[in-house]
């Protein structure tokens, strides 16, 4: 236990220095919006809840929950996620608002982290819940809320894959019945995306070759709406069979949307899988190795708060698109710097004060002794002067 | 140790619904771009921090932390204001930017509370702080940014108190020289507006009459301007003289700011007697029992972090200047239901997102059998109809 630097801070967190909360904050400010305007509205819940309830109701394992105990021994975790806690206000403050239910948030969320895996362990999410609607037109809503929250951040290159839980449970108790072991191998090799150990879990099965081949080719179905006919050819489970209708009743929704250029098929997505019930997406932008975007269908999660109902949602990775997005933040601000001596104090004040209520200026003030004075800066249109190390679009002086 | 039920929430915190976070949202956003237009830029810090550093730094007594071990068994808290973290910003990310510097925040602090004490164990500051000045003029900006921040969140009835720990120091130092257990035994008196035990303490302490007369008489220190020169003629100390012609002073440059009418000098007042070293402000609404802003000089805290440099600064209570501000929310939105039949999803779906556009808009789609459609709403202006328990500015109907 080793005694931190005055300087440091805690590992996985980071400070966001002016530039840094303008960019963030511009994207939060306009997702927001967005997500108003399709019926959402924001809600904010605390960030300590009990682990005995939100704690273990959330989608993040028990080991990257931050714990705590209360002065009453009760231990408290700092939230994960949002899901949880918003469907604990479901179900309790908002329990006579009929359904469906659209809400949307900006919060940051804590995940512990191992030392040197080099994750956040704090960082923000914004991201919108619909309760209470189990309809293919409540995912498709969803998906193309996704889509248009990614454009209002500024995000132009994205895709937003879809892939449906109830396919592969259905396809593996099919094939695999009864073998939860197993099944719980291969689902993890999905999640982590993990191809040679899937194959290489599978040849361990000593399966038959219309069972082995079957599961094989779950590996293959990626692209566009044709994998739902595809995927339909190869199994026979009725869970699958419907989860591929359910996929392709979204798909149908999202055409008149007009954004199903934006979105393909990955049925080996698996999401969590103990946590989502239905169809479940994923966004990605160029050039980015991580989701900037997660979400799905978790029918089951209401029940633990005691108002059982479906529902759908997703979450942008907001610190992920900051990377992404360049532009789209607002102009930077007129700085200008009112110098004065003490005598003419009142007028330069004065005028200060004048200036703050114009748009866009950002204006300081310092006294100087007379001796202080500058001379005249002779700035032109769009050059900036430096005065005392910092840069100033404008310098007025009120000295004798 | 009980169970807590799935509803409920750690004691102290709370749920913001769609209005609460409206409220609260329009404030935090007019205060901010107020600060930004007097050249306060905002930052913003992670909620855990190292014990050992920001932890023992903030004004915070101890067991009122929030405090959590890392995977390495080094102990955490979560900030419980952002001064110190913003000190440690400064003496580190930005060592290298020249003072004065300017910066802003919005953020949540979270106090541990006692389990009767009703007080809010996770709520929200929206502050500045000013690194690098230690002149009458910049402790005359905080007061008056204060001000403007006040009238931007829409508090109309305030006043700002202006006292100086300097004063207090340098009296108990002359009148109680070396005898720290009493100076401290009447700070706290003072700290907690405890009169009656400060007279009582006083008593205690057998002073002849003039030195005793003159403690009594700080009780009487408030009013306008002239409580300074009162002051002046009780004490002989210089530290408190010097203190009283700083106040005189910042008074000075505050009629310069035209603000000198929202302020008056309370020279009882103490602040966090351990951690403010000049002047102290506090701002009270009308019908509030508690301080909605707190502020002060603070010019011992960067040395903790290895950049000595004078500060001062406020934070208002941004939750309790939700209590006293009634308008000032942006108007609630236009709210639109699209109703729509399977054979007219398209066209729906289209005039959805067109209205969408719409500024002030906030539209729900939803497919319906032909059957539910629900006729003519003969909708008059200014009139909402209900549609499954919601109200709804206007219904616009896709169906066959």
């Amino acid at each position: 236990m080793s005694q931190p630097k005055v300087f440091e801070k805690p590992t996985g967190v980071r400070d966001y220095l002016p530039e840094a909360v303008a960019k963030l904050r511009s994207i939060e400010l306009r997702v927001l919006e967005c997500m108003q305007r399709w019926g959402y509205q924001q809600i904010m819940t605390p960030t300590l809840e009990y682990y005995d309830t939100v704690g273990i109701a959330s989608s993040t394992s028990n080991n990257r929950l931050f714990k705590l105990l209360d002065n009453k021994g009760t231990m408290l975790v700092m939230r994960s996620d949002m899901t949880a806690p918003i469907a604990r206000v479901v179900a309790s403050l908002l329990k006579d608002k009929p359904f469906p239910v659209r809400l949307s948030y900006h919060s940051n969320v804590f995940r512990a982290i191992e030392e040197e895996a080099g994750r956040e362990a704090e960082f923000f999410q914004t991201g919108v819940e619909l309760v209470g609607d189990a309809s293919p037109e409540a995912d498709a809503e969803i998906v193309a809320l996704a889509i248009a929250s990614l454009k209002a951040a500024g995000v132009e290159q994205f895709k937003i894959a879809l892939g449906h839980a109830g396919f592969l449970n259905g396809l593996f108790d099919q094939t695999l019945p009864g073998r939860h072991e197993e099944q719980t191998a291969l689902k993890e090799c999905l999640q982590n995306r993990d191809y040679v150990g899937f194959r290489y879990h599978l040849q361990q099965l000593h399966l038959d070759d219309e069972a082995r081949e079957e599961l094989e080719s779950i590996l293959r179905l990626r692209g566009g709406v044709e994998i739902c006919r595809m995927a339909d050819k190869i199994t026979h489970a009725d869970m699958a069979k419907e989860s591929l209708r359910h996929l392709c009743e979204v798909w149908e929704i999202l055409k008149a949307y007009k954004v199903d250029r934006h979105v393909m098929i990955d049925l080996t997505m698996i999401g969590n899988f103990a946590y989502y019930t239905g169809m479940i997406m994923e966004g990605y932008a160029e050039n980015l190795g991580f989701p900037v975007l997660n979400g799905g269908r978790y029918d089951n999660l209401l029940a633990q708060f005691g108002r059982p109902a479906p529902a759908t949602g997703f979450a942008l990775e907001t610190n992920r698109i900051m990377q992404v997005v360049n532009g789209g933040v607002e102009p930077e601000a007129y700085r200008v710097l009112v110098l004065y001596s003490q005598e003419k104090r009142e007028e330069a004040i004065r005028t200060a004060l004048e200036l703050r209520t114009r748009e866009g200026y950002m204006v300081e003030t310092k006294s100087v002794s007379a001796g202080e004075a500058i001379g005249e800066t002779g700035l032109s249109e769009g050059e900036r002067v430096a005065y005392e190390g910092q840069l100033y679009d404008d310098i007025i002086q009120f000295t004798e």
